[in-house]
Order: structure tokens, then C-alpha cells, then sequence
């Protein structure tokens, strides 16, 4: 079981890093929410794309990895070069390297609702 | 043992709400690193202890918990009131709540690294 939404929740992140957005609704649940916000699967996919469109080289890599069904929570890692402004922060395609810690619930094998940081901190470090 | 380990998590974040920094050691390995850095558990505790004086009413509360030993992960809140400048921002005594999600690795019954990321974006969204 604990494999079982480790690999569905790898599939996932393949989807997103192959910009596969007719294949989201397999992973993602019609009524998610993100940081309490109700989304919906539609507001879910539109704020992906933006993600690409702002950092067009975005990919997620897991670095940790912990799974207690229904719940996983990942520690991602990124290295990009975000276009202009990220988080705030006039990045403007300089090349960072950061991590996100984010947790997940699943219903079934979809996720349900997703609780994101993102190392802003990090970031700033980076930027002169 | 999924429980236990909660057990253990849920008595060190008690013996840090009470600072009770004599205890530290029955949770915290000699050799605990935190993003990366070698603290040790010297260096840990004068990290709280700091983290203690900058927020004199700094609580550690489990929002959300998953556990899948050795390792754990938690999203906790916090609802309190820096004295001056927190993460870079000039909080200044004001109330802020924020998240922090965050990673643990256990050696035994000890926490050995730890990878956290604070959500410093909601605490921007606090201030004036």
C-alpha cells in the first residue's frame, strides 16, 4: 500500500515533468485544494502551466520521500532558471537551486489536498 | 513503530515547547544536521535557544503528520510574536501565523538531520 501511492504519486510528478496536462486528472482529484484554497482540478492544471511558462526548464525531483496512506510528503528539489520574477523575487533567468517541502492527501489514488513551501530563503541567498 | 516513532516526535516537540533543553539529548543525536549543516547537538540547541529569545512565545503545533520510519514528517503552525526581525522580515512584535514543513531522519530513537523550509511568503502577506 505504502509502495503503491509512492508509485502512483511518481507517476504524477513524470506527468508534470512531461507537461502532460490531459493526463491530470488521473492524479488529481476534481475538488483539490492547495494551501486551504479550493482549486478544483481546473485551477490545479492552470497553475502548473504557469509554473512552466515561468520557469520554461522547471522539473521536479524527489529528494525524501515519506508515505503513511493516505498522506505522503515530499521534499523536492529544483534547479532552473525562472524567466523573470519568482516568489517576488527578480530572478530574471538566473539559475537557482532550491527545495520545496509539500505534503499531500489522497482519496482513493488521487490527490485531495496539497500543503506547499517552497525555500524562498534559499533563493534570496542565491540572488546578489 | 509507526507510533512509536510519533510518540517520540510528539515528546520532543513537548520538551521544546517546555525548553526543556536538558532533555534535548534524549531526542537529538550527538551529530544532527540540519539543511546540510553539521549543527551538532550543541549547535541545535543554541539554534532554538535563539529561536526562543527572537519568539519568547514560540509554540510548536502538529498541523499534519506522517511517519515512515526512520523517517518522519511534519507540517507545523505557528501562531506568535517575533520581537524584531524575522527570517529577514521586520515583524517587530507583530502577531503572524505561518507554517513550517519540515523532514526528520532518525538514527535509533534520535533525530539525526533535518531538512525544514518555513512558508516566509505567508508571513510577507502578514505585514504591512
Amino acid at each position: 500500500m505504502i509502495g503503491e501511492l509512492a508509485d502512483i504519486y511518481r507517476a504524477y510528478l513524470d506527468c508534470l515533468n512531461r507537461q502532460a496536462w490531459d493526463e491530470l486528472g488521473r492524479f488529481v482529484d476534481n475538488d483539490v485544494q492547495h494551501n486551504g484554497r479550493l482549486l478544483r482540478l481546473s485551477g490545479y492544471r492552470e497553475m502548473l502551466v504557469k509554473d512552466f511558462e515561468e520557469i520554461p526548464n522547471l522539473q521536479f525531483n524527489i529528494q525524501l520521500l515519506v508515505c503513511e496512506p493516505p498522506r505522503l510528503a515530499a521534499r523536492l528539489s529544483f534547479d532552473c532558471t525562472p524567466r523573470g520574477e519568482f516568489l517576488g523575487l527578480s530572478v530574471n533567468g538566473r539559475r537557482v537551486s532550491f527545495s520545496e517541502n509539500v505534503f499531500y492527501e489522497f482519496v482513493g489514488s488521487k490527490i485531495s489536498s496539497v500543503w506547499s513551501v517552497i525555500d524562498k530563503l534559499a533563493i534570496e541567498a542565491q540572488l546578489p
